[in-house]
Protein backbone atom coordinates (compact mmCIF):
# COMPACT_ATOMS: atom_id res chain seq x y z
CA UNK A 1 0.00 0.00 0.00
CA UNK A 2 1.23 3.60 -0.71
CA UNK A 3 2.06 5.71 2.57
CA UNK A 4 -0.56 8.26 3.34
CA UNK A 5 0.55 11.15 4.37
CA UNK A 6 -1.59 13.63 6.95
CA UNK A 7 -0.75 17.27 7.58
CA UNK A 8 -1.95 20.23 9.98
CA UNK A 9 -1.15 24.18 9.87
CA UNK A 10 -2.17 26.50 12.37
CA UNK A 11 -0.98 29.85 14.03
CA UNK A 12 -0.54 31.37 17.46
CA UNK A 13 -3.66 33.50 18.71
CA UNK A 14 -2.05 33.95 21.82
CA UNK A 15 0.79 32.65 23.77
CA UNK A 16 -1.01 30.17 24.88
CA UNK A 17 -3.77 29.45 22.26
CA UNK A 18 -3.31 28.07 19.19
CA UNK A 19 -5.95 27.30 16.22
CA UNK A 20 -4.94 24.16 13.98
CA UNK A 21 -6.75 23.36 10.85
CA UNK A 22 -6.85 19.63 10.02
CA UNK A 23 -8.60 19.10 5.98
CA UNK A 24 -11.97 21.63 6.98
CA UNK A 25 -11.61 21.12 10.84
CA UNK A 26 -10.58 23.27 13.09
CA UNK A 27 -8.94 22.04 16.36
CA UNK A 28 -8.30 24.54 19.12
CA UNK A 29 -5.87 24.01 21.54
CA UNK A 30 -4.90 26.17 24.85
CA UNK A 31 -3.89 25.36 28.75
CA UNK A 32 -6.16 26.31 31.74
CA UNK A 33 -5.71 28.91 33.82
CA UNK A 34 -3.49 26.89 36.11
CA UNK A 35 -1.17 26.72 33.74
CA UNK A 36 -1.36 30.34 32.44
CA UNK A 37 -3.56 29.76 29.51
CA UNK A 38 -6.51 31.38 28.52
CA UNK A 39 -8.72 27.85 28.54
CA UNK A 40 -10.40 28.49 25.11
CA UNK A 41 -9.70 24.36 24.27
CA UNK A 42 -8.23 21.61 25.43
CA UNK A 43 -4.51 21.63 26.33
CA UNK A 44 -2.07 19.70 24.17
CA UNK A 45 -1.22 16.41 26.76
CA UNK A 46 -5.20 16.10 26.57
CA UNK A 47 -5.25 16.22 22.97
CA UNK A 48 -2.82 13.31 22.74
CA UNK A 49 -4.94 11.66 25.12
CA UNK A 50 -8.16 11.61 22.93
CA UNK A 51 -6.29 11.08 20.05
CA UNK A 52 -5.06 7.85 21.44
CA UNK A 53 -8.32 7.05 22.37
CA UNK A 54 -9.69 7.87 19.38
CA UNK A 55 -7.58 5.39 17.65
CA UNK A 56 -8.50 2.47 20.08
CA UNK A 57 -12.17 3.33 19.27
CA UNK A 58 -11.76 3.09 15.39
CA UNK A 59 -9.02 -0.06 15.49
CA UNK A 60 -11.17 -1.99 18.11
CA UNK A 61 -14.15 -1.90 16.21
CA UNK A 62 -12.71 -2.49 12.81
CA UNK A 63 -10.72 -5.84 14.25
CA UNK A 64 -14.16 -6.95 15.61
CA UNK A 65 -15.77 -6.65 12.74
CA UNK A 66 -12.58 -9.11 11.52
CA UNK A 67 -12.85 -11.07 14.55
CA UNK A 68 -16.34 -11.62 13.53
CA UNK A 69 -18.09 -9.92 16.67
CA UNK A 70 -20.50 -7.20 17.16
CA UNK A 71 -18.95 -4.31 19.35
CA UNK A 72 -21.84 -2.32 20.64
CA UNK A 73 -20.03 0.21 22.04
CA UNK A 74 -16.41 1.12 23.45
CA UNK A 75 -15.67 3.00 26.19
CA UNK A 76 -12.31 4.34 27.05
CA UNK A 77 -10.59 6.07 29.66
CA UNK A 78 -6.99 7.43 29.68
CA UNK A 79 -5.07 9.30 32.24
CA UNK A 80 -1.08 9.96 31.99
CA UNK A 81 1.41 11.70 34.78
CA UNK A 82 4.27 14.47 33.89
CA UNK A 83 5.82 16.14 35.81
CA UNK A 84 6.08 20.05 34.50
CA UNK A 85 9.38 20.45 35.98
CA UNK A 86 11.52 19.92 32.92
CA UNK A 87 8.31 22.13 30.62
CA UNK A 88 8.92 25.33 32.95
CA UNK A 89 12.76 24.85 33.09
CA UNK A 90 13.05 24.29 36.66
CA UNK A 91 14.95 20.77 37.10
CA UNK A 92 15.88 18.47 33.87
CA UNK A 93 16.12 15.32 35.83
CA UNK A 94 12.78 14.21 34.33
CA UNK A 95 11.60 13.85 31.12
CA UNK A 96 9.61 16.23 29.45
CA UNK A 97 6.05 13.97 28.38
CA UNK A 98 4.09 11.68 30.09
CA UNK A 99 6.11 9.28 32.08
CA UNK A 100 3.61 6.22 31.85
CA UNK A 101 -0.10 6.10 30.27
CA UNK A 102 -2.76 4.40 32.00
CA UNK A 103 -5.51 3.21 29.73
CA UNK A 104 -8.97 1.51 30.31
CA UNK A 105 -11.19 -0.05 27.66
CA UNK A 106 -14.66 -0.93 28.62
CA UNK A 107 -15.68 -3.16 25.13
CA UNK A 108 -19.27 -4.15 25.12
CA UNK A 109 -19.43 -7.29 23.28
CA UNK A 110 -20.88 -10.59 24.46
CA UNK A 111 -17.55 -12.45 23.63
CA UNK A 112 -15.27 -15.20 25.55
CA UNK A 113 -12.03 -14.00 27.49
CA UNK A 114 -9.80 -15.54 24.81
CA UNK A 115 -11.26 -13.85 22.26
CA UNK A 116 -10.91 -10.76 24.40
CA UNK A 117 -7.24 -11.01 24.69
CA UNK A 118 -6.99 -11.63 21.09
CA UNK A 119 -8.76 -8.59 20.03
CA UNK A 120 -7.09 -6.10 22.20
CA UNK A 121 -3.53 -7.84 21.32
CA UNK A 122 -4.44 -7.13 17.53
CA UNK A 123 -5.40 -3.30 18.61
CA UNK A 124 -2.62 -3.13 20.29
CA UNK A 125 -0.41 -4.16 17.53
CA UNK A 126 -2.20 -2.52 14.94
CA UNK A 127 -3.29 1.09 16.34
CA UNK A 128 -1.16 4.07 14.27
CA UNK A 129 -1.50 6.19 18.11
CA UNK A 130 -0.11 3.58 19.96
CA UNK A 131 2.95 2.73 17.89
CA UNK A 132 3.82 6.07 17.95
CA UNK A 133 3.39 6.96 21.86
CA UNK A 134 5.73 3.55 22.80
CA UNK A 135 8.25 3.43 20.30
CA UNK A 136 10.73 6.07 18.99
CA UNK A 137 9.23 8.37 15.69
CA UNK A 138 11.88 10.53 14.20
CA UNK A 139 11.01 14.35 13.82
CA UNK A 140 12.88 16.93 11.96
CA UNK A 141 12.14 20.29 12.43
CA UNK A 142 12.66 23.22 9.95
CA UNK A 143 12.71 26.85 11.06
CA UNK A 144 11.46 29.64 8.39
CA UNK A 145 13.33 33.18 9.75
CA UNK A 146 10.91 35.32 8.94
CA UNK B 1 7.20 19.86 41.45
CA UNK B 2 4.42 17.18 42.04
CA UNK B 3 3.45 15.25 39.01
CA UNK B 4 0.56 16.15 37.16
CA UNK B 5 -2.24 13.67 35.89
CA UNK B 6 -4.63 14.74 32.80
CA UNK B 7 -7.22 12.54 31.72
CA UNK B 8 -9.57 12.10 28.96
CA UNK B 9 -12.97 9.66 28.96
CA UNK B 10 -15.46 9.23 26.12
CA UNK B 11 -17.62 6.81 24.44
CA UNK B 12 -17.63 5.34 20.78
CA UNK B 13 -20.74 6.74 18.97
CA UNK B 14 -20.37 4.98 15.68
CA UNK B 15 -17.32 2.22 14.46
CA UNK B 16 -15.01 5.18 13.99
CA UNK B 17 -16.37 8.35 16.15
CA UNK B 18 -15.33 8.96 19.17
CA UNK B 19 -16.80 11.63 21.82
CA UNK B 20 -13.90 12.40 24.21
CA UNK B 21 -14.32 14.75 27.31
CA UNK B 22 -11.04 16.40 28.45
CA UNK B 23 -12.82 18.64 31.23
CA UNK B 24 -15.56 21.06 30.12
CA UNK B 25 -14.28 20.16 26.70
CA UNK B 26 -15.59 17.64 24.12
CA UNK B 27 -13.50 16.31 21.27
CA UNK B 28 -14.93 14.45 18.46
CA UNK B 29 -12.58 12.30 16.39
CA UNK B 30 -13.97 10.57 13.30
CA UNK B 31 -12.08 9.60 9.86
CA UNK B 32 -13.07 10.95 6.94
CA UNK B 33 -14.86 9.02 4.22
CA UNK B 34 -11.94 7.64 2.39
CA UNK B 35 -10.86 5.82 5.89
CA UNK B 36 -14.52 4.73 6.20
CA UNK B 37 -15.55 6.98 8.83
CA UNK B 38 -17.86 9.51 9.21
CA UNK B 39 -16.63 12.54 9.05
CA UNK B 40 -17.81 14.59 12.14
CA UNK B 41 -14.12 15.40 12.63
CA UNK B 42 -10.39 15.28 12.42
CA UNK B 43 -8.75 11.63 12.73
CA UNK B 44 -6.27 10.50 15.50
CA UNK B 45 -3.62 11.13 13.82
CA UNK B 46 -4.52 14.28 12.62
CA UNK B 47 -5.25 15.38 16.33
CA UNK B 48 -1.93 13.80 17.32
CA UNK B 49 -0.12 16.46 15.55
CA UNK B 50 -2.62 19.84 16.31
CA UNK B 51 -1.58 18.15 19.58
CA UNK B 52 2.29 18.47 19.28
CA UNK B 53 2.23 21.92 17.24
CA UNK B 54 0.10 23.43 20.36
CA UNK B 55 2.81 22.08 22.78
CA UNK B 56 5.05 23.98 20.22
CA UNK B 57 3.15 26.89 20.47
CA UNK B 58 3.23 27.12 24.30
CA UNK B 59 7.15 26.26 24.89
CA UNK B 60 7.86 28.66 21.81
CA UNK B 61 6.41 31.38 23.89
CA UNK B 62 7.65 30.31 27.00
CA UNK B 63 10.93 29.86 26.21
CA UNK B 64 11.32 33.39 23.83
CA UNK B 65 10.24 35.05 27.32
CA UNK B 66 12.47 33.34 29.31
CA UNK B 67 15.42 34.43 26.62
CA UNK B 68 14.10 37.74 26.60
CA UNK B 69 12.47 37.96 23.29
CA UNK B 70 9.05 38.96 21.57
CA UNK B 71 7.53 36.14 19.71
CA UNK B 72 4.54 38.27 17.76
CA UNK B 73 3.19 35.11 15.61
CA UNK B 74 4.44 31.24 15.64
CA UNK B 75 3.06 29.45 12.56
CA UNK B 76 3.76 26.19 12.57
CA UNK B 77 2.79 23.40 10.09
CA UNK B 78 3.29 19.43 10.61
CA UNK B 79 3.15 16.81 8.38
CA UNK B 80 4.11 13.02 8.76
CA UNK B 81 3.47 9.59 6.23
CA UNK B 82 2.66 6.35 7.65
CA UNK B 83 1.82 3.05 6.01
CA UNK B 84 -1.68 2.25 6.52
CA UNK B 85 -0.85 -1.59 5.77
CA UNK B 86 -0.51 -2.76 9.49
CA UNK B 87 -3.32 -0.84 10.55
CA UNK B 88 -5.59 -2.68 7.67
CA UNK B 89 -4.32 -6.16 8.60
CA UNK B 90 -2.85 -6.54 5.15
CA UNK B 91 0.84 -6.47 6.11
CA UNK B 92 2.65 -6.22 9.23
CA UNK B 93 6.39 -5.38 7.37
CA UNK B 94 6.05 -1.73 7.92
CA UNK B 95 5.00 0.24 11.58
CA UNK B 96 1.67 1.08 12.37
CA UNK B 97 2.02 4.66 12.89
CA UNK B 98 3.96 7.66 11.69
CA UNK B 99 7.54 6.52 10.22
CA UNK B 100 8.59 10.30 10.39
CA UNK B 101 7.34 13.61 11.13
CA UNK B 102 8.23 16.91 10.06
CA UNK B 103 7.47 20.21 11.65
CA UNK B 104 8.21 23.68 10.28
CA UNK B 105 7.81 26.31 12.22
CA UNK B 106 8.16 30.33 11.49
CA UNK B 107 8.67 32.27 14.23
CA UNK B 108 7.72 36.23 13.98
CA UNK B 109 10.50 38.02 15.95
CA UNK B 110 13.37 40.01 15.07
CA UNK B 111 16.32 38.02 16.94
CA UNK B 112 19.89 37.01 15.46
CA UNK B 113 20.68 33.12 14.09
CA UNK B 114 22.16 32.51 17.52
CA UNK B 115 19.00 33.07 19.39
CA UNK B 116 16.50 31.37 17.44
CA UNK B 117 19.03 28.02 17.51
CA UNK B 118 18.97 28.58 21.29
CA UNK B 119 15.26 28.72 21.39
CA UNK B 120 14.11 26.05 19.21
CA UNK B 121 16.80 23.55 20.90
CA UNK B 122 15.06 24.46 24.51
CA UNK B 123 11.45 24.45 22.77
CA UNK B 124 12.61 20.48 21.90
CA UNK B 125 14.12 19.45 24.92
CA UNK B 126 11.40 20.90 27.20
CA UNK B 127 7.91 20.11 25.14
CA UNK B 128 6.14 16.83 26.10
CA UNK B 129 4.56 15.83 23.18
CA UNK B 130 8.22 16.03 21.10
CA UNK B 131 9.30 13.74 24.41
CA UNK B 132 6.49 11.14 24.22
CA UNK B 133 6.60 10.98 19.99
CA UNK B 134 10.48 10.87 20.01
CA UNK B 135 11.12 8.49 22.99
CA UNK B 136 9.71 5.23 24.56
CA UNK B 137 6.65 6.31 26.51
CA UNK B 138 5.32 2.98 29.05
CA UNK B 139 2.17 2.31 28.55
CA UNK B 140 -0.80 0.17 30.33
CA UNK B 141 -3.93 -1.64 28.87
CA UNK B 142 -6.43 -2.38 31.55
CA UNK B 143 -9.60 -4.29 29.86
CA UNK B 144 -13.15 -4.05 31.94
CA UNK B 145 -14.72 -6.99 30.69
CA UNK B 146 -18.36 -5.80 30.42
Amino acid sequence: MPDLNFSIKGVSENPTKFVAEARNFKIIIDEPPTLGGTDHGANPVEYLLASYAGCLNVMGHLIAGELGFKLDKLEIEINGDLNPARLFGTSFDERAGFKNIQVTVKPFADISAELLQKWIDAVENRCPINDNLRAITPVGITILNN
